[in-house]
């Protein structure tokens, strides 16, 4: 693809377009992991640069929204990033390159692993809902609710007429997310096996990156077939109108972390917020502000 | 102060020896709100270059320490940043500036408001043990347990003999915290009454900052002598070497946040953490992800 196609199409759409994944049956192996769809620069050697450079406009956006949720806490709108993908898609480089540009005091992050033995006593949106973000918070989810139709499914750790209800439960619990105020950004990090392999490889070469390797990790590979197959039933089923889901080619990181952050810029961008008015009389506080 | 005198100063000791508050009786009309005490550069022209430059090292070294807390949750360690000062000294500007530089993964911030009527039927303490980092995190502390000390002191929201025995309990709570494998880096963040003058009108002068501005600012402004007094009193009295007190001079927002960030630097480069070793066998490891 030349630079001047990618620039068109990042003129032609908004990247929540480009991405967002269609309504219908999903074949996995239709979802390219390599590719770069919007990215209006030159590849690798300026994408660091331009999501660096998205940062500025993210800073004041996101206050825009933290603002609205101190003025306004009952009813301001919130936005959640929901992370997903395999081992190695990068959950974690999007956390620290993309998420990692926004003031921490505007971000929520919960990340999910394995859940405690508490957690398990209760349904398993119990521990998502703790951590849903509150009025002008971005939150973001770092695995999520999701896991409860993938790990559950593949493992079979809840028999198939459990995980199988899930979906539309999921389904109905992001709608009421969303009718309260929430603004999902449902992102699927799409890494290829081969890519996967090489990341895992990576880890084991390099003793500062031991700690990132998990013997486990082979195990959640072998059963990549599986995976494929339960990521497939998401992407399918648990793309609403009111939650859609997007698909990252996670193969080029430096790709990876711009779209994130561009999404992100891109929906706060159209919620349009203003700044909420003074709730006290202005020229009242300034005499007083004057004569202390 | 020349910048050839300023570089010695960063040269002959750590920024950290340079705040670190002398224990012992504390004026506070003799600690400087516009000193740049070790600030090795040209002054504001270079301090936002100089704050980001020490990303890269922060970064790694924060790394480090998530890596510890990930192999060894039991007895790995963690950091606290306890920042207080007075409305408009830059707590928040601290938190955006300088612990924005760090991994999102590897901060938990902490913003201490009035209590919730939930939390005022707990011990004062009780909601700031709720979030203390966990082993690896770097905690972040916007307002504190000294609050309870400060306005609870000055607005005498209980009696004198009740916040009288705060200020050893607060050192025992620390000299725990520090057992436990916590290192504590307590910044009081010193603005003077002219600069807060000036920056509570900026935020009445332009409506973005609106939000920003709460009446009670003034209210608190107006019994600025008993808050000296108070904080006088916690810089005194819980100045311990278990958790020492760092007095930031916070009239250049640049140099404070220079400072802070460097103060972590220093820190977390003073822990000497190197990467864990793999609890795996790596050879074998590595042959079982070629063969997957």
């Amino acid at each position: 693809m030349s630079a001047k196609k990618k620039t068109e199409q990042s003129l032609t759409a908004p990247l929540s377009t480009l991405l967002r994944l269609p309504q219908g049956p999903v074949t996995m192996a239709e979802l390219d992991p390599a590719a770069i769809p919007g990215y209006p620069g030159q590849g690798k050697k300026d994408a660091a640069q331009r999501t660096e450079a998205l940062g500025a406009e993210l800073s004041e956006l996101q206050e825009r929204l933290f603002a609205a949720g101190r003025n306004d806490p009952t009813s301001a709108p919130s936005v959640l990033v929901v992370l997903q993908g395999m081992d190695t898609s990068g959950k974690g480089g999007v956390v620290r390159h993309a998420m990692g540009l926004v003031d921490p005091q505007g971000v929520a992050l919960a990340s999910f692993k394995a859940p405690t033995a508490e957690e398990r006593r209760h349904h398993y949106l119990w521990r998502i809902r703790k951590v849903l973000p509150e009025a002008g918070k971005i939150g973001v989810f770092d695995r999520s609710h999701y896991e409860d139709v993938l790990v559950v499914r593949v493992d079979q750790l809840v028999p198939m007429e459990v995980w199988e209800k899930r979906y539309d439960e999921i389904n109905r619990f992001e709608q009421r997310l969303v009718d309260s105020g929430t603004t999902l950004i449902k992102c699927m990090l799409n890494v290829s096996f081969e890519e996967q392999k090489k990341r895992l490889l990576a880890r084991l070469d390099d003793a500062s990156k031991y700690w990132k390797y998990n013997p486990s990790d082979v195990d959640a590979r072998s059963k990549w077939p599986a995976y494929q197959e339960a990521y497939a039933a998401v992407l399918e089923r648990c793309n609403t109108d009111a939650a859609p889901w997007h698909v990252i080619p996670a193969d080029r990181k430096w790709y990876r972390n711009w779209a994130v952050a561009e999404l992100l810029r891109e929906t706060l961008a159209g919620m349009n917020l203003g700044w909420p008015n003074a709730d006290y009389d202005v020229a009242v506080e300034r005499q007083r502000v004057v004569e202390s």
